[in-house]
């Protein structure tokens, strides 16, 4: 069992999954399919807004997962079972995504309701879209310590492969924290997951690039 | 025709198969697109919880199947005409699964009505879901016939290649039995694919996973 | 420009337009999105069974589309811009099958009306499903006919190759032909899609699939 | 970090973006997804021309652009971080065109109504496909020069290297003007993307097809 197939298949879920993102900007209609009324769209279009910057948020976490994973397959020489099985784990992670984006995307925007106001549905959205990304963040880490704990990886010694393992744990915990905000405000939270996601692509710009002869 | 375009071919299909399922779990909504009241998401989303479990068990199956199908191209090592068509019957299968998936996730909840116990729909949504991965592990068995009778392997002894027909056949009847149990009790058919699902995961372990140079 | 990436995209414009078939084949459901009447499903599913039907015709005709491209980079060992835009053409013919599809599957069984029978909708469906597969036929027919008058090819004496370009014309002749029978039988013409898309599978063995090195 | 796992994953969203695109034309329905009424399936067809023609319009758009960063790859021999963060954004608008030809599809008919004429449900749609088009070039040009200034590119020499970044941006400007034409005329404006489309295919014919041992 190669690693290019492997590698193949996951390319082929990332470019997926990420391209399916789009099926959530919708084309403004009114009720029934009906065109809106002429000289209305570019504010229904505007209005919309929320869903460009969930396209763009989960576009740039979907795009650099797959930076990162491309990174960590300098190093991945040979593939075994359980290493599979964790690939697949986060893949389902990975086609999740679109689903998560939609409900945040739809339900952001709802306005509050007197009562209950820790279960609003903006705040559950906003939850469940960072409990998905911690939870990809997570099998992301689990990944990596599956490659280094059963051997798998080369080119790396194996103190500074093993130092990466609490610092992939590491960015999970602030994804898991952006949980916590969204039930505060989830637009912040929004903004925080932007934030973090421009984060982790300058982040881990030291370690993972130098090809695999260093 | 080297067996190379071939795999990418099916890592194509398999991958945009697995990522699709995505699109039979919903964001809840009312009639007519409007939102779910505010404070209610949190419940319509665990009111679906069907839908989560399908869209998993129907990821690990179409991922096992991938695994397998790489583990295959470990001893196919040249393709004629009639193992590209059983390929493509197996593709077909696959790709039909996130039809069965949306079909099950919509239907085993319905209630039970009295009369005509035996035709109730949530009994044949889970039977074609049982019958479509059937005719999927069927297809597979059949690939791997054609691939052992026209002599297309190499890397294995012939009696181990053979041998390996039985056992796919068996894997099959076991899949047939859960359309039994579909029309006895929908939810356990829906647990007995989960624990297939991750049988096969761990059962074919020793077999293909050796390199072609064993 | 390598065959080769050109390839990998034609892989996958071909293995996402197969698999998206699948979304042409619904879950039934009344109006509004309600369940249909308990043990009342089977009745619904067996009620589409041209969905069906067309799923599988359409499926083999681009998986057999997919087998001759492949056969054909046998021989065509580098590509120009004018190929690759003969290509382009063919992949756009591939990517619009899901819609002739669908198409053929909504009003195919749409009861005709009397006067003015010969516009009835599946007769216009029937028609454009086989339009498209001749406009397929046509452009495969181009894409190969560019390769030889190109000199793109290799591995094939050039008497051969400058043969099979009226086997390709012949072929698109027989898919126009069923655009005729579109409007005198629609299931007819089904049928004759399904016996078509066979005959390409067996037809063609022998010609194009010996290696590179003949 | 090779050049070619980048190809692979770039090769499957453009796949993806330019298949997904089949989803914008619809099968004709009346309110509530009953069938046309018989014998005007034809006229329903033709009265949706538009999406076919924004269907063709946006296939060469996307297809061209493959084809360019195909060539591109030509003299592309290494990717760093930065490059791989550009060449996300140009994904990111491949993958939004599927959206803007859907809303150019569905809004561009609609009749003028009197009174602030410049905001036009028409206009506008046809504005943002043309702003959509004009940052896919922009990414495009930015991709471009990013290899060039970080020395990424091999096989030409930088003198003419540096000369096409200007080319690259005199056509998003010719892009630019084709928003300010939406404004006055929206199919004029559409006659004009198809032109642009099919210029691209031929005027960067001389430049990047050579292969890189020129």
């Amino acid at each position: 069992v190669s690693t290019e197939r492997m590698e193949a298949f996951s390319d082929g879920v990332f470019a997926v999954a990420i391209t399916l993102l789009i099926l959530d900007v919708h084309v403004p209609f009114l009720q029934h399919g009906a065109l809106v009324l002429n000289a209305h769209l570019w504010r229904a279009l505007t209005d919309q807004w929320v869903s460009y910057v969930t396209y763009i948020v989960s576009f740039i976490i979907i795009g650099i997962m797959w930076v990162n994973h491309h990174s960590m397959f300098c190093y991945v020489v040979r593939v075994d079972r359980p290493f599979l099985f964790f690939n697949l784990l986060l893949l389902m992670c990975i086609a999740f995504i679109p689903f998560s984006t939609a409900l945040l995307s739809a339900y952001i925007q709802q306005p509050d309701s007197s009562g209950n106001s820790f279960m609003q549905n903006s705040h559950v959205a906003a939850a469940i879209y960072g409990a998905v990304s911690t939870a990809t963040g997570f099998a992301f880490g689990a990944l990596w310590s599956c490659a280094v704990l059963r051997n798998l990886i080369e080119g790396l010694d194996p103190v500074t492969a093993r130092r990466m393992i609490p610092r992939f744990a590491s960015g999970t915990v602030v994804y898991a924290l952006s949980i916590v905000v969204a039930f505060v405000n989830p637009k912040l939270s929004l903004a925080l997951f932007f934030l973090l996601a421009v984060f982790y692509a300058f982040d881990q710009l030291p370690a993972p690039v130098p090809a695999p002869s260093s």
